[in-house]
């Protein structure tokens, strides 16, 4: 099995729910919630992809950095390379449904540890979807993180309970779900939530704490005061706002305001090797990864994951020696094109 | 019957002389008018929806906006959202002609009704259309707004009359319509008004009266010295004058200029609920919204407006969770990203 | 005959050498020379409507502009509007060939003076052409301009003593014909000239003399020195020079230098009215149309032209009413949107 | 055999791997590496194109340059043009394989000669590539360049000695190769380089030494250093990162800090006489291109490479009519419109 056959049997098993484009970058699927697109015009997923795209590379070739070193150290864990899967759910509803959740984050769990790194775990409103999750965690020593959403709080901090159980080495929330009301009429309130609200879920667990969903630099200040871990600088992969800046926008303020004070990953329209060293130049410590894992884990199965990691690994390898990057710390500004 | 139902049948009734595109925008049937596009390259119509969509907003996920206020006072009326149905008319020149104008207008009215909003309902040089539209406003006490082309002043006044009669809560008077100047061919002339003109016109009638046609800030200036109680910024959905700026472009500077001295309503490619809350942050009282009725009372009737007010109210909602806005007075350019 | 009509024979005479399409931008026929195209990547014909597109217009309907005086005085002439159809030639080489010459112009000329504007006739490399087309103009008293190519100062000469022989009353030279070196290849050269081999062209000749093909300030300034009564600002239609500016984008600059010094034709993307009122208000006295009197000359023969004229006429009355503007001499940059 | 006929045998020779485009400009070939496209999403590419498309050029008609000098003396030869034809190769892996290596390139090098300029031959991790190449250079007298990978310093040496047996007037080294990391999976490594390592290859030699693939001014000003005698501002083609700007972006700040001090080429996104007058203004001294050469070749073989030098020729002498610059070294940046 290589990559193009992985794509190709990702596109059949994904029954027309992702068209996995040669260039995934929120064209073909917007407005498709459910589904794999951006709500609305899809804008805010489009934004993702094209705000990284402004940014231009210094090509360079004069130096020795002959063999970089790619990996990084983050909540007491090693990682081949500074991406983990960003957590993504729902294979009924927006995958096209020809897959079990299980099936699809085993996948996702086995290919991650496999290929170097680790998976971050959904939830929704189905509560067994995020106790299935740390089964499947759970078979694999926790190796990975738990994401849950913003229920109110006692909810929240009962399934924090339920990740610790299952071995997580990290949680978080992902407070960018607030907007989606509908889950309300299902007697599942979703909210946003104040400073306070979220100390009580910070100080309720003794794991590192992520909070996912920041995207203005006032917001990012107020997370360190949360006492979070880290955040993620996240629009929800457009799934939530129409019309918001792309993560790679807001990413260079934001890691201005907070850098070093709290950890910076960003989660937005990355593909390749070249985007992660974009994203960590423009201020993340690492990035989170969406839509390829749902595309090779139903077209190769964790195998499918495998492969798309080491593409990814190579390519990162391959670009930092082009930009002339000897280690992830290394990767400043210098690496991006000013005009 | 469901959203997508609704529009699967608008695309069928319209008969072709609308796509119901996925994103409205003024593409598709750039030059068609008669029909429903924008005159002759669209590009005002598209512009619409361009300046719109230029404006990118500020996701915030905390603070304590759980369950925000959507609705306006205005004209003394209450409305669920801030949004009027835009005055459109033509089901034989411009929609296809499966229906007929009575039909299509009582599916709007009723549907606005339903659903929490008020009909702005229009006129054209043949009499019997304002006419037809009265008495359907008149079925249903009047709860509308009429909007009355720029004939010469004693013809305006006649219609103003009419419009009282049938119990309309306010009126107004279409301006940008003065360059269809083939009007005058049929012994109907339209014309662009001076101040005085349009006094003796705002003098005629106790009623609230609103002038919509207005796209730059000295006319915006000189609305007020007319004594008009509210201005609609409008470019007539781009189907009078090719290659004028979009609404979200020329709003700021209007809103700035006249802002509290006069109602200020936009109108011009609003399409979702973050669209609203970009208009209002950018110096909107409310908003008018054409199309979509249109879409959705030839998909569905009163039925079809309703299911799509409520989808509109709930997104509406969303993304004033999503930008942390508690009320629709509450929405200022905190909400809009300055890049 | 209607429009639409017109434009639907135009597609099918042209016999695929033209699209006629909806918006005629350069886009399909890119690098169609010999065709109807622009040269190269078309981008010189693109930037042309593009240069225009960019400016937008101030939508104005509070004054007292009710019938606006389209007409202007020029070359001891009156015309209805301020436009000439620019001289196009090759029916053969460009426009598929199922007309001859001598029809084609024919019905450009006849059409034109039924539509109370003026043609400009042109000239090839086959002198017969222009011979022809002196004829033709000669049987319509000579209601026209000839524009003859940069040849060797003596063929120019001879030519316009031809002009002048059929009753034409003005003429010119299309210089930037002079990139045309596979000419030279026939034993007839075109060629640039200097300052003083153009005064002497131009004073060979007691008629208005018109520069075509001016696109600097330094050359604008040049040409006034030579004595010429008029420049067109044009790139030759993008059919010379790949990647030229538009004309809208040099003609603001050109006008600031030599505005009052010399006549200031626009030659370029002007598809309908606004477009004539924008490049007016960029700083021409008078524009001319190209490829519109070929589609519509071979859509409808004369009658075609002069139902695209009576559109046109219409077009710029309306426009000149939505923007607030009396005559063409009160049309100036308060038009224009200035962001 | 015409130019039509070329591209058109060209297409079918090349069996997909390459479509011929209209307009050659990365878009259709977006990440087919191997193949003829940009890596990844394909934007090294196109940025080339539009980079260069950025820049419009002033049209001036009023002056003597009648009968233009296209020629350059560089390296000990004289070119009819200031163009190179890149090294290109891989006809199985990247052209679809209809011809051989040995074919391919006798084509091009003969289709050069007779053309009136001199190719550039390559080298891949295969020796016998570069010793075929080297062949069929000797073939013609050595007449051109051998550019040869970034392979450890003592294989390059090796590979400059074969080159310099084969006659070659001087050699190279594409050194933005050196992030194919894939080559060292085969015992063949690849590597960035340091100025004492470049060094050591320029001082192995006394032919002129050509360092390829120059992004940045720092790496410029380290070009020199080595005591190269000419540099290539080059991406590669975009194929191998992707995200780079253009070469046209970068051209400019690269020849302020080091025109006169090393020779400069361009390579990147040149298709016509324009864009190689757009290179020279920009700070080039000659040009490389690539693409067209394998689509000539295989459309026409040294017949076809002949046949687009003769219309380039005339393309690059009416443009310089057009822009009025007499010689190559005439071209400066009155050339570029300044907007």
């Amino acid at each position: 099995m290589n990559f193009p056959d992985v794509l190709r049997d990702g596109r059949l098993n994904l029954r027309g729910s992702c068209s996995v484009c040669r260039v995934c970058d929120g064209t073909v699927c917007s407005g498709e919630v459910p589904g794999m697109g951006g709500k609305g015009t899809g804008s805010s997923f489009k934004a993702n992809v094209l705000s990284l795209n402004k940014y231009k590379v210094n090509m360079r070739t004069i130096h020795d950095v002959k063999d970089p070193d790619t990996s990084i150290h983050l909540f007491g864990k090693t990682l081949d390379i500074p991406v983990f899967a960003a957590p993504v759910s729902g294979t009924t509803l927006n995958m096209g449904g020809k897959f079990t959740e299980e099936e699809y984050i085993s996948w996702v769990i086995k290919g991650c540890l496999d290929g170097g790194i680790y998976p971050m775990v959904g939830d929704t409103a189905v509560d067994s979807f995020l106790i299935k999750n740390l089964e499947a965690l759970k078979k694999f020593d926790g190796q990975g993180i738990a994401i849950i959403k913003p229920w109110e709080n006692k909810n929240v901090i009962e399934k924090i309970r339920k990740a610790e159980k299952a071995g997580a080495f990290a949680v978080g929330m992902d407070i960018d779900a607030c907007g989606l009301i509908t889950l309300a009429l299902h007697g599942k309130p979703v909210m946003p939530k104040t400073v306070e609200e979220i100390k009580e879920i910070v100080d309720s667990t003794n794991l590192p704490f992520i909070l996912k969903g920041i995207m203005t630099v006032d917001e990012a200040k107020l997370a360190v005061e949360t006492g979070a871990d880290a955040i993620v600088v996240s629009n929800h992969g457009g799934r939530v706002l129409d019309h918001t800046p792309g993560v790679a926008d807001v990413l260079p303020a934001i890691a201005k305001a907070v850098k070093g004070k709290i950890t910076i990953l960003a989660d937005g329209g990355i593909r390749n090797g070249i985007d992660v060293i974009k994203m960590i130049a423009l201020g993340a410590d690492a990035v989170l990864i969406g839509r390829p894992f749902v595309m090779t884990s139903f077209g190769g199965q964790d195998e499918g994951v495998k492969i798309y990691l080491d593409r990814l690994k190579s390519d990162i390898k391959s670009a930092m020696v082009l930009t002339g990057c000897k280690s992830i710390e290394d990767i400043d500004d210098r690496v991006l094109y000013k005009g």
